[in-house]
């Protein structure tokens, strides 16, 4: 029997999404948000909100952002705004999966009380690994964007050594950079030294920043404080990866004048196309049951 | 006794090559062609022109341009044209020595006639591969900017193995690309085996193109010609490193649909402080009588 996904909004990145879920001859798709979109897809049937069926649908693909507090999406390629009530829930299959990249409250509430399965994508260490890969290059796009001299030789300090700071410092060091990690887990300063970087804990930050030509956070915490900035050369750019409102004070970096940018969904920016289909693959495999 | 240096007109690498230049106690600077640059050289002499005392001069540094054929600067940082006239050549000291960073038959000839060194870097090896890392750098901000998909796992094809080339697959394999390199040289289709990149003569070029998400040229010849191009996926990307105009034939892949894009001067865009490095180090070990 045919799978039938409804996909409700979404950013570039659903682009290709779709068209990875439509190479399965197993599934039948409804685009609900996609209006605005130029190219059409053959073969999906592009529907209002109204007449899907929430009986009849085994997976439900929410935008990565997933809904604000009353439980509307917002899709990026349609100006309407589609509310997912409580009712609407109670209404899916109790089979069915709801996909998000993130889950608030709305939706975790929503989805426990109707009895239905949610997945936060981006929670998820297979595709924050590989969602790491095209932040990653985002970052390196604009380090060297923003800095006058190259990445190679150049003093790079990375906090976090995580996920994403794991793959960003990696990409550096090969790319020629004296790469330094700040972290406070053991298990990742030991990772660090191990490929050959400079690595200590968070605390040292300040005594260590002095030649930084540029600072690359990917903790979400605030990390890059006053301590820190007050240390940093004056030329030193920082680039904070963290999710809003990132670990930089960008108050005081401001006031002593070294330039910060919080950057901003680089998978969806850079490499949209790559980033849907990491999505698709962990999708269709949880479809097949195997993951 | 102290070295008397005239830099005569540049660009933005030039604020760091004179940065660079003045680090040495040794040597006093006059600046042509700089006026418009709000940031002073404390320590050097901004001078017209006419103001400059060619019998005095240890060294010249020309532009990267050099001049043009009637011996014409055009400064980037002042509105004047400067004319480096044979008259004036013929009263340089016999030992001073002209930098350029191209040498055109209007330069050589000068030189030859007034019998003064006329020295042009980019033609150097050392200069030429420390140069390549900047371009390298570029290239792969181009790469990550104007396509939807990471640079890790794509396939990427590289034409030309030489200084720039070999660089760029290096960094380009480095981060986790599927590299493939096309080369006449057989020393060059060795060493990119030996680093583990498919390689291959240029004349095969039209049959291992089939997949190719992105083509680098570095090849100042017409290596991306019609043969290639009709072979290419219509979403592959050429981004074309060659000195102008370039390696590929950009008509036909604007009628075949594909994006070609002609990169210029890399170093003075991404990195003019590691560029301007790069000259300097090797002027001043010209000047020392290291090299």
């Amino acid at each position: 029997m045919k799978q039938k996904t409804a996909v409700i909004g979404g950013d570039a990145r659903y682009i290709e999404l779709i068209r990875q879920i439509q190479k399965n001859p197993d599934t039948t798709i409804d685009l609900v948000g996609f209006g605005s979109l130029e190219q059409g897809f053959i073969g999906c049937n592009q529907v209002e909100f109204e007449e899907l069926k929430p009986e009849e649908i085994d997976a439900v693909i929410l935008p990565i952002t997933g809904t604000d507090e009353k439980g509307n999406v917002e899709p990026v390629f349609s100006s309407e705004t589609i509310q997912l009530s409580k009712e609407w829930f109670a209404r899916l299959n109790k089979s069915a999966v709801v996909f998000t990249g993130i889950a608030n409250k709305y939706l975790k509430e929503t989805a426990e009380e109707a009895n239905i399965e949610l997945i936060s994508l981006l929670n998820r260490d297979d595709i924050a690994i590989y969602n790491s890969i095209p932040t990653a290059e985002g970052a390196i796009m604009m380090a060297i964007e923003h800095t006058d001299h190259t990445i190679h030789s150049s003093h790079i300090t990375v906090t976090g050594f995580g996920r994403v700071g794991h793959t960003l410092a990696n990409k550096l060091h090969a790319l020629g950079a004296q790469v330094t990690v700040g972290s406070n887990n053991l298990r990742e300063l030991a990772r660090a030294k191990e490929i050959g970087m400079e690595a200590y804990p968070l605390d040292q930050l300040p005594d260590k920043v002095e030649h930084c030509d540029l600072m690359m956070n990917t903790i979400p915490a605030p990390v890059i404080d006053r301590t820190v900035i007050e240390k940093l050369p004056s030329q030193c750019v920082i680039l904070d990866l963290a999710s809003k409102p990132g670990g930089t004070d960008f108050e005081f970096a401001k006031r002593r004048g070294i330039r910060a940018i919080l950057a901003k969904s680089l998978p969806n920016v850079v490499a949209p196309k790559t980033a849907g289909k990491i999505l698709a693959d962990v999708i269709q495999k949880i479809m097949k049951g195997e993951s």
